[in-house]
């Protein structure tokens, strides 16, 4: 999982612990891409302090994650879901086209654990 | 899902979050099955007491499911890989043995979704 993945998962699970200012500019530069002076300038605030406000919301997000991992049971999630549906599809070979079918909305359904975390 | 089942899995996915004091008195009274009568003695204090560590607890353990909603995840998860199994199951009558092991095989790799909590 590459870093913008894992910071944007972060904020998914755990943005609801953050301030509504933390929030605003973690998604300013994270979300919209906004770069630090940008952001700076739109809140009449040193770039070291908006930098600062995203740091510490950063940080919030890690300790949350260290306490609860929800980041690291959705990627084990993945990798698993990932080789059920590799075996899923190998079955399909040498199957007539109605357990083809099924075994699609099957894969479909597995995939889905993945699309909606599990809700 | 039955209350106490649900209790503890609040305790399991949020328990990082009580004090070492709330965890001690939340696990004699819901996991070793304690009265309030019987922990009072052990820690004398009031059962009044007790009965608000626990009901406190409770209310924080709450309070994070509020934010993250890890069981009900679980729950919305559980649902999602019964029906796959069932599904899987359904497709074993009229396949041949070699196929049969496959499907129990990838059922398997299905449940143990559930066992890991996705870890």
């Amino acid at each position: 999982m590459d870093e913008l993945t894992k910071i944007n998962l972060l904020y998914d699970f755990y943005g609801d612990f953050l301030t509504e200012k933390q929030r605003e500019i973690f998604e300013l530069h994270f979300l919209n891409d906004l770069s630090l002076g940008e952001i700076a300038e739109n809140y009449g605030v040193t770039r070291q302090g908006v930098y600062d406000i995203v740091k510490r919301a950063q940080d919030i997000l890690t300790e949350y994650e260290e306490k609860l991992g929800m980041v690291r049971r959705f990627a084990g999630l993945e990798k698993k879901v990932e080789k059920i549906l590799q075996s899923l599809k190998e079955l399909e070979p040498g199957l007539s086209e109605d357990y083809r079918i099924r075994i699609r909305k099957i894969c479909d359904d597995v995939a889905s654990l993945l699309k909606e975390g599990g809700e």
